[in-house]
């Protein structure tokens, strides 16, 4: 049985480790939210997913603290402002050979976790999937999805092909990618350009792409983007990028959503993951010397919002 | 009696109308509202003043079509957006020797109005009164002001000081300028800054102050309005304008203030005159070559944020 903690156990966090014990490993749950975890602990995690009766799942939970365990697979959920806290607190669960898989949303998560574990136990990548938080101890399953995982070491490919097996048998569709840096930052532009926008201009996407700006005010955050991507080797094309975030205007796909950011900061008054995605690229940019006003501006406004909706 | 039509007579037009004819000219306040302007026609202007019984003033209205008599002053004061329908509609009450004085916010507005007259015949200003339009045909009059006015011709100096003279026999505290375009960009600086972002960020100006953000995000917008600036042969000292603007930002200034773009966009659903401010120094810093990404950035969510919330 693989010992696997989900550091971060919030919605996506809890799915996969629904997903990962039902699959037969040794899993845990993670979190900071005391009420959340006592309420697993107490009721079970509740399961409601479309077509199927909820289920109330027995599954050990905890707070980062509370565990010394060193386990074998460790994967990180956390918000990205969540990440240091986070890697401070499970310090004693990383063993030599435990692997670390960073799931987070956002750019410049690699050199935070090198800074707690040696490169080669270092896997990196997206997903798809996704899932909704109803309350302490409930989550709600919707759609389908994936993940691209890679190692972070030139030499771990074989460690990352176990784990993309590991994940696959769990039925979480995992592939392994030769390049998760380019679908990192792809990810990173939708979130930079969408979730950005759509808090800042208090809209969904489809409102936001109907604006007469939207084309022009992807353009201008993608270029910066792109120009400091290239500086990570990471060939982002700019309108190829453009038509991929352009995409989700489409009513019919992410249209009628409120991406994150909007529903963290305009709905709940939450800290945005800002700093993560246009933040990284202005502050990389300024360390390369290469000009990015435009996300230096939206990384300004975004914090001035958070300052004056955030008591 | 000089003949004087006000050609845009909301709150600001109304006051310096009823302020001119009560010194005994000759006055005639167009407007494209036709409500105020039967108002006005039927009941007198209703001019209400703090420590003052409320008055009717009888004064002629009209549509800005519905007059033809060559004007001697015809006094400029519409929204920047309406200056080009209006000099059109006007264009019968420009004689030969009609002075026209333009006392709009914003930038750009000599090079329209030397499309319909001769450079001559221009005058440029700004003021610091205010006054309110309650509704149709009824003003209130709160605090003093001032008028700084100067030609556009270099050879129009006598000419300004003549305007200078009949707007300060009228009480309005006029002073001839002698770089009244360092005034008016200070002025354009200032609601490029204030403006824009209390109406982007749905804050007010005190508010916006006691943002972390507040000086980086003035110093960015001041930087490329200083560097158009010089363009015109205008010095815009960065950290001297900040300072200036940033004054507006203690409760007992302008602190509490939404500002007009604010009232406009936010609260009234209404377009701004964000063209004549951000967006002029976007498309003078294109012409020229001068980088502006963070006025064009500014302009462009204004504009979205008004193809949001007008229906």
């Amino acid at each position: 049985m693989t010992k696997i903690a989900i550091a971060g156990s919030g919605a996506m966090g809890s799915r996969f480790g629904y997903m990962l014990q039902s699959a037969g490993n040794d899993v845990v749950l993670l979190d900071n939210w005391a009420e959340h975890v006592q309420a697993i602990n107490t009721n079970g995690l509740t399961v409601v997913e479309a077509g199927h009766e909820p289920v109330q799942v027995r599954i050990p939970a905890a707070l980062p603290t509370d565990i010394k365990e060193v386990q074998d697979v460790i994967i990180l959920f956390t918000k990205s402002m969540q990440l240091v806290d986070m890697l401070q607190a499970i310090k004693p669960l990383i063993g030599a050979k435990t692997k670390v898989v960073c799931l987070l949303n956002g750019l410049g998560h690699p050199e935070t976790i090198e800074q707690y574990l040696p490169k080669e136990n270092i896997f990196v990548g997206i997903t798809l999937w996704t899932a909704g938080l109803t309350g302490p101890g409930a989550i709600t399953l919707t759609g389908s999805g994936n993940v691209e995982l890679q190692n972070v070491d030139p030499d771990g490919k074989e460690a990352a092909q176990a784990l993309v097996a590991l994940l696959s048998a769990a039925g979480l569709n995992a592939q392994y990618s030769s390049d998760v840096l380019f679908s990192i930052w792809r990810k990173a532009c939708v979130n930079g350009t969408l979730n950005s926008l759509c808090a800042l201009l208090d809209c969904n996407i489809a409102q936001l792409g109907q604006t007469p700006q939207a084309q022009q005010l992807l353009r201008s955050i993608v270029a910066e983007f792109s120009a400091v991507a290239a500086t990570e080797a990471v060939e982002l094309d700019i309108p190829t990028t453009i038509a991929h975030i352009s995409k989700m205007f489409a009513p019919e796909q992410a249209g009628g959503h409120y991406p994150s950011m909007h529903q963290d900061l305009v709905q709940h008054h939450r800290l945005t993951e800002v700093d993560y995605l246009n933040g990284y690229v202005a502050r990389k940019g300024a360390e390369k010397h290469i000009a990015t006003p435009v996300n230096q501006l939206i990384t300004e406004l975004i914090h001035a919002k958070e300052a004056l909706l955030i008591k």
